[in-house]
């Protein structure tokens, strides 16, 4: 499997420049580019990493992953379900349209307007630095923590998250005695911690285990919570390209704008990389390439033939 | 396996009152919406029924499926995904509003918009009559047939397709020397086709055991065109209710407004489905209470964990 | 015309019952709806009132005219127009679907997004109570005060603007610059005014007198501002119902939802109207039905053959 | 006002380039762009002529007023307004969003889904030999004819329309009894009369005029369908630039994208200019300016405090 990894990072590599890293907020655009790193962690304790996976990067949209599953594990499902459906939009990540066109509530947790609405139901449930111990434990990565120049950088560009904050209380999603301000700023500080290739691979890990820890056995999220999360991320996982990428790759995967990709093998291994330049959909084009790359080599497409041999 | 499906369709029986049957052509809103169906064909040649499942009905939306693959192996990946995306929208199957709204192709092959493009492919490569008998094989129904009846009747309530279909044409996404005319009754003849339960877990096995027939050993369509389409089924087959049930059932399926559900439980069985009423989505809420008790039962959900002991 | 008042008055008063009271705001909602008055102020000095003319109400939307014209005069077309078009939308007047689906600034400043972005430009310009004192003079009231029950009431309810000024901001029609919140307190306290249908039937008289006060000879308002004015009034003035209105009644106006109607017939007379009781549009019921009766037997409709002869 | 025409003209002349003429069928691309003509019929009888007022070209969406008035004095008011508003957009003319996105019928008669719903009323009340008879006589042209060429370049590229025409008929705007394809037709020819400036001029007296022939003393049109014509031409006569039109030239105004421009000055005169080469929303850029330097000159605005002097 190393080989196999090379060679989707060598392949990687000679896509990055087709890529552009985000620059909506300043601290996200001072990010090289060129970069690429690959980690895979299997059940079987196997653990392989090949390029730069241990350079620090903004989580960005992957936090909806963690912030939804410890909400539902707080909350319960039938109180976050109640905010937030679980439809695939086919809009953009930060997108009013639905929200503003439909009667419905924010089409899925992926989505900004979804993730802030679960945001809301955590905020008021769970401190900050309690949600950081769980993040370390998930991503088994005791190093992870804020990133506080992304964070201001964030809080300073942050009128269209706080436009569609509001728009959510005034539609009610957001319930009149949570406070809207607070709801957003542990938005913010989810996406702005500060992670690695390995830390997603870690979490890949633990979903992929059915939410237990491998080497210690102890459960850290439910079975129920895990099958959910593996389920929206592989309808909704990857913005509005998540239907090519189910079918092209067919492992179910996170992306954010820091050029992050989580991605789980289930019942085998969890995959992560950092590749921050990013197509126009937000996902990192090379990461995507090295996905699509393994997933062909080793048969890792949830619907691929050979998979069950494995 | 017959204890549990019998369970679910007395479990079923109990929700039928909570849908109504469709009505948009008046054919269809003369079918006993209580009726119930439900067969299993598996790999190892077991095949159980339980209720209606010899009645014919119109197979609708799920001829999706069939243009869709039948398309992908005369067509080729390339020139039907030219055409088409892969993304789920969302929206209802019968939309306009992103292909007014967005610069971009039908996103998928299971809204109609999608289909009739990917009809105004395949209907100038093959006549209706050798289509007729490749889905009778697909099928392992010898009996399936046109209903004419049902085909006039869409005819005679046809202006909304119609005028996707010239939007198709006016934006190039169906071809200036197709006839549209002829893309649309092709469309239409394939959604008058006369199916039973069996019909579709025939449908359904070929499509599990990776286009192959179990009995003859003979390849009916190639592996890649069954990952394509178990992929959309997973994340657009079901309406806009796509997601929900993914979460909820996770067993890749297609429904249709005749009151169908084709399931893919993939690498073990094909199963079928009639249940008339349908909910506000245009899915058979008998149908998907069914599908829910047997992916709970017998662990069929693809992010199960104890799936993989199958 | 005295006579045609009173009759419009009754005619108006059998229609307060189709119509409902502003509740999005409890404050509003306390409000009698069966009130009904109408007062004009003409050129040549003549006053007429009949009904519930002397009492106060919310000015809501109507203010718009006013933080236009007085825009206009402060900082020019080319600043107010950079920010705002001018094109009816045939949405609702509080919508976020062209902000968010076209590249476009507010289409008019009649709709919350415009007026929020004209009233950016105004905040940072002129203090409140300097605008009072215009008001009161435009109004010919002098007695025209902030209702701060109604301001309060609609602070705690702000959540939508507050997400469309936001919206703005993050699409670069509020300047970085100007405060959001300020720009947003300024918007509010002008909805929050406190007038009569007299106050705006002074206003309607100064608007039909091109700006200048009829006994003082003084030009309060430039002549392209008035014009101006009195154009959106035609074309954007009563939300989406604009269009049917200028059909049918003809006389440039502006609705608000405290149930105000302000009417500029131009060159001739200024008609103030209160009407509480609301069609679903957000216009006076009753006040409709006044001004078509009036325009009909009066002949003031801007298209009115017999116009002319005035 | 010859001086004033021709300096307008002249003016006009150096904006020409600015536009392109209209492309979406080919005959149409084949127009010489720099050509320039306008006409004035007054009521006193004067008439004058400066630039290109003789040369033929395609009415296209003016003949929209002239659907909507015959269909107003044969089919009445209550009759044509069931099936079709009277509000502004703010949408591209051949724009399928509010109808799919509103329960409204189409929102007035000048974009092309009210003007074929409107012309599917007329279609089987009058033949379009009688219908030509009625355009003659309101344009004082014996000389109008359908160009043939035009109308077979346009059904052959009538996709766009054509799927308008269908979506209307799903949603029960065209009735089922009526023959849409013929409704169609009686739309496309209509939109491929072929006029010259002058006759633009002598519609636009007409409608100046109260409906009244000035010469004979004829009434052609009701007072009420006067009214209405001009309404709707203010508030949405210039496609989605209708808004800024007004504010800036103010005069009651339809254009085409054949590079005409119909314009009445109420009570005073028609207006009548050819202009091929279009700006993005499809007015003529040249005529545009024209009517705008007019309007200063002259005093033309509906709100111009010295209008009432004239």
């Amino acid at each position: 499997m190393k080989d196999v990894l090379e060679q989707a990072v060598a392949l990687g590599k000679t896509h990055t420049h087709e890529g552009a890293v985000a620059t909506y907020i300043p601290e996200l655009g001072k990010v090289d580019g060129s970069q690429l790193g690959v980690s895979v962690f299997c059940r079987n304790g196997k653990r392989i990493s090949v390029g730069d996976t241990k350079v620090r990067f903004s989580i960005q949209s992957i936090s909806k992953i963690i912030t939804l599953a410890v909400a539902l594990e707080i909350c319960g499902f039938d109180q976050v379900f109640k905010k937030v459906g679980m439809e695939p939009t086919g809009d953009p990540f930060n997108s009013l349209m639905k929200l503003e066109n439909t009667d419905s509530s924010p089409y899925n947790p992926m989505i900004n307007a979804g993730a802030i609405v679960v945001a809301s139901c955590l905020a008021s449930e769970i401190s900050f630095d309690t949600m950081l111990d769980t993040i370390r434990a998930l991503c088994m990565d005791p190093d992870i923590d804020l990133d506080k120049k992304v964070y201001h950088s964030e809080m300073s560009h942050i009128s269209r998250n706080r436009a569609i904050a509001y728009l959510l209380e005034s539609k009610g999603y957001i319930e009149k005695n949570k406070d809207v301000e607070n709801s957003l700023h542990f938005y913010v500080k989810m996406c702005s911690l500060s992670v690695t290739a390995e830390s997603l691979a870690g979490l890949g890990l633990i979903l992929a285990n059915d939410g237990i820890h491998p080497d210690t056995g102890k459960r850290l999220l439910s079975s129920q919570t895990v099958k959910i999360v593996k389920t929206l991320m592989f309808t909704c996982g990857m913005y509005d390209g998540s239907g090519e990428f189910a079918v092209r790759v067919g492992i179910p995967s996170k992306s954010g704008v820091g050029g992050g990709i989580l991605s789980v093998v289930d019942g085998e291994m969890g995959i992560g990389i950092f590749g921050p330049a990013l197509d126009k959909k937000g996902n990192s084009v090379a990461g995507e390439c090295v996905l699509e790359y393994m997933s062909h080599e080793l048969h890792l497409h949830m619907f691929d033939p050979q998979r069950h041999t494995l």
